[in-house]
């Protein structure tokens, strides 16, 4: 068998993974690739003592290892934007073939980068820069072909996932559960990228792009994190039949495409609802196939790892079939990829959870509903709680049908402006997920 | 773009939905496929009132099909294992790339086929011969390629499931549902093929020899179908927090592989047990990614016709690039599958449910579990049903430990033997998909 010479850039966790399964399962993974995936090269900072590399040669200088000639293929594990994509465009100028699990530098740079490489004719293979070890990207780029993607609904970060769970099934404050979240790994010592949602809009604009033949752009995402929801609303979400998920959405309409991510109360009935912990789900729902969801480990060591190994299969078949039509990055030429207008986030269209302390007397429930009457929305439900809230008031919580949020903003500037409703209005967008 | 030439062999459910979204989505996919995806000629026995074909050449000779010189790419969707193989086997010998959805013929013939295909230089292709719209041969041979599978479990009939789920919500009996079934189109007039687990059957032997690189063969598989479940079962698996579906379930172990289909408690926490109605879904546990879980639309005329099309897509891409390496048809080359023994059922290790009615008298139950210890069976639970089966009798229901089947045959026949039970003792595995 032909051999195919790989260098690995950062022994992390990802690397180790990378590492360690190539060397696990080399006679498998050799059948699959129909060549000898060789491990030439070894760029890394410093050694990871949970990683025996044995006697592959190791460097300091990854920049080396995107120059090496023996090398045919660069996997950049190192993360950030600044110094990954400086290797792999080096990696591309020198004729290498790159597999990345770095979500951030595609969303952000993978126009520049793929540019770079169908000018060089090299591929550049990203499988595990979404969802871990889902082959997401797969399905969205060959599986669904066929089809033209309504919508797509993510729990595309295990972090976020983890602490909501623990605050659903546990009723835990968020601070409480980051914290643990930190201690068992789950979350970096700044939380910042998971928590508020930055490292879920890198993942959503990448699979955006692919399902609706979008360039890669961060521009016009609408991005809220789950630092502030609150227990209560997660409990009340379960008294309704729902649970809050913090849901990453691409959706083309006919006035735009919407991206958001954001907590979202998602029905029971709704497989999604039941991802628990770490674990990663994307729902997708085309016009041929109908609706299909894809569920795995979103993260972790050899899940990730079986993902950039997936992508180094591919590359070594493209290689020995001395291919030049193989899939591009995107799934199709970048000169098919279209523009679309993004649309605000105020004039997407959905049902939303509001939650906000009413005076407990007559007449104070009409009053509100004539708020939302006035500003254009239907109730599908409202309940008042018993247990009061601080002296005379208590917690109202209402179920809109599906409304524009420009109207939503409306009703709750005017229901906050009320004599009888102290402090501010608390809403949470809510998706059926069922069309 | 250059053109690709293809020949639609069959236009039932199927073909009308390949030719319907092929039509409605055609820029779309050809920026796909990156050439002019074009229906040459259709090969059907009569034309379907459902499907209006406008100018494509219609031939009543679908062996025509597979002679004529201009077409590429042959569709197989005629189904049956005989007219079938023929085509594609003249198909192939046209020097003919094939895409077909028949589960059947390929888990009986494929062998045949890949290699005469392999010997001629094309493809063969059936992503929709397996869970209709999920991608789950692309998951299995290419997602997942890094992995070793230790087993996998799939919902892969919708009928079953659909009757399985009205069973289950509605307390129906089988075959009341089953009519119902057949008059809304899910279950053919004879529903022999899925009732008895035989299609699942012929889609479990598929991703089985993708998973652990076997050659297909329907040998040694064993298949048990729904026909004699009682509702009772379906309530009281309920009551006992599982859900009971007809799954397909395919496992390494270090005897030998198991391959079976049969009705299957399931742990209401595990995600496959909310696949309801005619959903298809499949779970895959492997080493590096752990366990992930595709679910989708398993049968359906634009589901099915979006995995054909997705093949055609691959197909059509890597005739572009003049490939001489494509993806192999089950993952790697023919010469490195290695025939496994399958296990005997009475080997396998499982869980189980058991039902029975005893005499409702002191002392039953400790001789009832002294038949079980003394075949060396531990007992999970033990629940006695408080209303009577007929005068004196009761409901006994015994949740089991892991233990050998053969000695779970034994233990069910001492049950039968003893004076204080009437009747068959009736059985069902359980599997808890948790590791």
């Amino acid at each position: 068998m032909r051999s195919v010479n790989i260098g690995i850039c950062g022994l992390g966790t990802v690397g180790a993974g990378v590492y360690k399964v190539l060397d696990r399962n080399s006679t498998h993974i050799n059948s699959r690739a129909n060549c000898d995936l060789v491990i030439s090269q070894i760029g890394a900072r410093r050694d990871n003592p949970n990683c025996d590399t044995a006697d592959t040669a190791v460097t300091r200088d990854i920049f080396g290892v995107a120059k090496n000639p023996e090398i045919d293929i660069v996997v950049e594990l190192i993360g950030g934007t600044d110094t990954a994509f400086e290797l792999v465009m080096l990696a591309i100028e020198n004729g290498k073939h790159v597999v990345t699990a770095n979500k951030a530098l595609i969303a952000k740079h993978g126009m520049e980068i793929f540019a770079a490489a169908e000018s060089r004719g090299v591929m550049v293979a990203y499988e595990a820069a979404v969802a871990g070890g889902i082959p997401i990207i797969k399905a969205l780029r060959e599986g669904l072909a066929a089809n033209r993607v309504n919508w797509l609904a993510g729990i595309i970060n295990g972090t976020t996932n983890f602490i909501l769970s623990e605050m659903d099934s546990k009723g835990r404050e968020f601070a409480d559960v980051l914290v643990e979240a930190q201690e068992k790994g789950y979350a970096e010592a700044d939380p910042t990228f998971d928590v508020e949602g930055i490292d879920a809009a890198h993942k959503l604009v990448i699979m955006a792009s692919l399902a609706f033949g979008m360039p890669l752009s961060l521009d016009g995402i609408f991005t809220d994190g789950i630092t502030k929801l609150e227990p209560q609303d997660v409990v009340y979400a379960r008294e309704l039949g729902y649970a809050v998920k913090h849901l990453g959405i691409a959706r083309q309409t006919e006035q735009g495409v919407e991206l958001r991510v954001h907590p979202t109360l998602v029905p029971e009935s709704c497989m999604i609802s039941g991802v628990n912990d770490v674990s990663n789900a994307v729902m997708v729902n085309a016009d041929a196939v109908g609706t299909t969801l894809y569920y795995g480990p979103g993260a972790g060591s050899e899940p990730t790892a079986s993902s950039v190994i997936a992508d180094i299969v591919d590359v070594a078949r493209s290689i020995n079939a001395d291919a030049s039509g193989w899939v591009p990055a995107l799934g199709c030429n970048a000169d098919m990829l279209q523009q679309q207008k993004i649309m605000a986030i105020e004039d997407i269209d959905t049902s939303f959870y509001i939650r906000f302390a009413a005076l407990d007397k007559s007449g104070v429930l009409s009053t509100i509903t004539k708020v939302m009457a006035d500003a254009g929305i239907s109730i599908e439900a409202i309940i008042q709680r018993e247990q009061p809230v601080g002296e005379d008031y208590v917690n109202v919580i209402i179920l809109t049908n599906v409304t524009r949020e420009k109207l939503l903003d409306a009703a709750v500037e005017g229901i906050e402006q009320l004599d009888t409703v102290r402090g501010d209005v608390t809403f949470i967008r809510v998706e059926h997920l069922d069309q």
